[in-house]
């Protein structure tokens, strides 16, 4: 701790989310250090991600996303009198010398110009929506939702009620949470997105049930195909063209196809950019520069599954980065930050969806091939207890049985699933580790087997070689390709009467199929895909046949629940 | 797996969680294994731990309690078409003879004695509810809430309406579950507990936060007083005398002073008993005879945390245990269940309690006596979003920060942070390692650092030595020893006006402590305890003082969120 006689001076270049905590972790760490924040806009410690509820009305009190708990608004003043950090706003740091050990910033207001030194100097710049470069994208009527600006500007649209029709661009999570906030505002909204699935951080079974769900409240989402052109009227938006010429009338378009770093800062000052193209930094949070660090949306992270560079311009991530470089400017090299699981969560109407790790499909692209997975669908808590459905599907490798992913979707308690995988991938344990978990069980809270010990214990039969899975879409192109496939639905005629895939299949009963076998076709390498509402009954009739001889039998996994195609009612 | 020709005969004694689930996994692993369960009451496979919810009328249809999802009731006919599994009820093993491989049973009804061989067995006869041997224990009206037959007769006694008082016998899990039930029944309801604490498994100051939420919703609760006599008229409850002389007048009294393993039957045929009363085994749930398996309550499981021997009677844990017993059956050493966390929760009115690992008082106990704590308070979600209070404490080794328990109260989402941390301490994680920890973050899910996180970080924060803390128990005992504890309140006079804790606080603001440091005492030494809502300006006040030279000032944790004795309104 340096001595008041000669305080450390640190400066933070970024007051949103990772600068604002460095710096009150570096006051927390010396009362006597001399700490400068600075931030262009005009707000500080900002709630970004609490922008799109304040747009669609979850709450109405703009001040409670830049308040204190104790409703105190983080402006200069409070930073000053609480924390004893000069916070200067609208104010914009143009120039790092590193040699000089100097930050010259611009007041934006009055274009006045100062230059401040450092001993320690935090990088916390964020990162700026992309905003896809097609004719027409500087009309009036297409925002994005990135700054406090942003949230005002579509508040305000909300509370006007004179927008009837609204595009988002891009099917990522930001873009549903402002598809869910303008749905709420009764604005007909429809998602665009120019690749073939939306949520991209999900396999596609998965993400087509949330987009099913989304169209269900009465959103639109469409899929391969993106906006070719902004068209207008006096230089107001009037509607997209889309990339197959459709056009689609809208008064208001928001962009949400990720967000780019914000570098320049740092590569004018000739700090090392990452391969991801953020900065790159060690895990104290040090750039190239031993006395500069960098935090929050603008850096590059290490992936604790890989050990690759990868970005992730998540809030909570930006908060533990500025947490420790606030520790590593006052006393360098005493807090690490070792790196991330990939993990992201996002409410989509009455739906979550989250993953933490790696998805199938980016397994497979970062080399992972000997892995499994297992898909699940179950109830988050007992029936009894008014259980919601959680739609599941775990990643690990073959050889070791470690957890390398986990996506989960659908109306039950998603998060905390999502939240116990990610400790497990944390922790690099393995499914049989997850498949004996003792996790708390009560009625209120759980099954009693958890839905993540379910899906382990899945995994972990099918690692073991006692069932083989196929999943959904496996089906549908196995069946659209004319494959002879028997399928079976387990469940009872009743059940069967409400709902049922209708893709010609049988329905035998588990509890009669004993009796049934004669029905079943009479080679026994025949593939057969069996199934019930969750695949439960499915597993069960897939033992049975396989006790029988047949040895190409398939559980559809998670049965009709995890089916994101058509089905007859 | 067994050839069809000689098939293996699997013998279950026992149909009510780990019986049936290591019946059905065995089926699952040979389909032509003969497959015999003895249960001695009339259901099978029945959701023990939903019985509080029908009682209290959460929902009404009996049937949710012994049905599959599907609507099928499982009993013996379900067991044989699904599950080719013949379940004998309203049976009772009455011998196992290990040389002859033998279970000898009868059928209650009838009387009717049969002897079935067994290749391999599988025993789960559960546990029996203690009754505590005080006079009058045997009148009507005196109840348990364990078996079916239980749950039928305080879901009638609710129905019935007649009832007006109910006192519960023992404050544990069980007892505020039965509580809450009674209470929803509009039966004025008192938990009578012995010891000085209710809820044993917390540390005091939060099981007395449990303890106030229950008074604050019109039960009762009495501590330090036993029942030392059940009163009665005409052989019908009246009344109960307390250790105090003390006298409650109850039509109703409903035992839950905890449950003792049923462990005759494997007492009389040698099995080895543990040194925790349960039936001892090793980790692929063989007993002392390699052909029989034990599962369930009626044994005693190893804790991954010490190594010991624990019981622990848990429906999940009885779930996860007969699926592990249920493939060694078919193929002996296929699986293990390596031990538990020691990981519990329960609902008590809107509140939840949960604990995972061991607490502060368990941990000493144990002979772990370099261990660190935190207690914090804090919202599960943002305030925008409605965020509700968790109080939580998080135990570690000092020296290597190793996390060796959790304790989580509050109205707020307990479960998950409880989840999150058992799968840490399964993963031997440290509190550095969760203090970094990735975990799924948007508002309607988590604040940008996680409630478990901010634990870790307050933990870290102490065992660095860069803050010291004390709790609400230690500084009421200070207190009432006359310590002169020089206190300070660092809100906001609006939030001291509302609600203070009156124990000769001086409220001096965060905000203009370093103007008014003159108010403190002039000896450096002087033992200075600050607060907030829930401390975190109390930390910063503290690092701020200590960077004056004060430097034995103490961080009342959790504030007063977390202070458990009365407040000032």
């Amino acid at each position: 701790m340096s001595h008041s006689a000669n305080p450390l001076k640190i400066v933070v270049i970024g007051g949103t989310a990772a600068g604002p905590k460095a710096a009150a972790k570096a006051r927390r760490m010396d009362e006597h250090a001399l700490i400068t924040l600075i931030q262009r806009e005009p707000e500080l410690s900002m709630a970004s991600c609490g922008f799109p509820y304040y747009v669609g009305g979850t709450f109405d009190d703009r001040s409670l996303l830049i308040c204190t708990p104790a409703g105190v608004v983080r402006n200069p003043t409070f930073f000053s009198k609480a924390k004893r950090i000069d916070a200067l706003v609208e104010t914009e740091a143009v120039a790092i010398d590193r040699n000089a050990k100097t930050v010259t910033y611009k007041h934006l207001p009055t274009g006045e110009i100062n230059t401040i030194p450092y001993d320690r100097l935090v990088i916390a710049t964020g990162a700026t929506p992309i905003r896809p470069s097609v004719p027409g994208a500087d009309l009036n009527g297409i925002l994005t939702l990135h700054s406090m600006a942003d949230a005002d500007k579509l508040r305000s649209i909300r509370d006007a009620g004179q927008v009837k029709k609204a595009i988002i661009v891009g099917g990522g999570l930001i873009g549903f949470e402002v598809c869910e906030a303008l749905h709420l505002a009764n604005i007909e909204t429809t998602v665009v997105e120019k690749t073939a699935q939306v949520l991209p951080f999900l396999d596609s079974d998965l993400a087509l049930l949330v987009q099913n769900h989304v169209c269900e409240q009465g959103a639109h989402v469409i899929t391969n195909n993106g906006v070719a052109e902004f068209i207008g009227e006096s230089g107001h938006l009037t509607g997209v063209k889309l990339d197959d010429g459709s056009e689609l009338p809208c008064e208001l378009a928001v962009i949400a196809v990720g967000v780019r770093p914000n570098i320049s800062l740092a590569v004018a000052a000739g700090l090392n950019i990452g391969t991801q193209g953020g900065i790159k930094v060690n895990s104290f949070m040090q750039t190239s520069d031993p006395d500069i660090y960098a935090v929050g949306d603008c850096i590059e992270c290490t992936s604790l599954i890989t050990g690759q560079a990868v970005r992730a311009p998540f809030g909570d991530l930006a908060n533990l980065q500025g947490r420790v470089a606030g520790q590593n400017v006052i006393e360098p090299g005493s807090a690490e930050f070792p790196g991330i699981t990939q993990t992201g969560i996002c409410k989509i109407f009455d739906f979550t969806a989250g993953i933490t790790g790696l998805s199938e499909r980016q397994a497979r692209a970062l080399g992972f091939n000997e892995i499994e997975t297992a898909t699940i669908a179950g109830l988050d808590i007992p029936t009894f207890m008014n259980g919601k459905l959680l739609v599941s599907k775990l990643v690990a490798e073959k050889k070791t049985g470690r957890i390398l992913g986990f996506q989960c979707v659908g109306s039950g308690d998603v998060s905390k699933r999502v939240a116990v995988v990610a400790t497990a991938i944390l922790g690099r344990l393995t499914v049989n580790d997850l498949a004996n978990a003792d996790l708390p069980y009560a009625p209120p809270y759980s099954l009693a087997l958890d839905h993540v010990i379910v899906a382990a214990h899945v995994l972990e039969n099918k690692l073991k070689g006692r069932m083989q899975g196929i999943v959904a879409s496996e089906v549908k192109q196995k069946l659209d390709q004319g494959a002879p496939l028997f399928l079976i639905d387990t469940r009872n005629p009743d059940e069967f009467e409400e709902l049922r895939l209708g893709i010609g299949e049988h329905l035998i009963p588990l509890g009669v199929l004993r009796d049934r076998l004669n029905e079943l076709p009479s080679d026994k390498a025949a593939e057969i895909v069996v199934y019930c509402r969750i695949s439960l009954r499915g597993y069960e009739a897939a033992a049975l046949l396989q006790g029988y001889g047949w040895h190409n039998v398939k559980v559809l996994e998670g049965g009709l629940m995890a089916w994101p195609y058509p089905r007859e009612k």
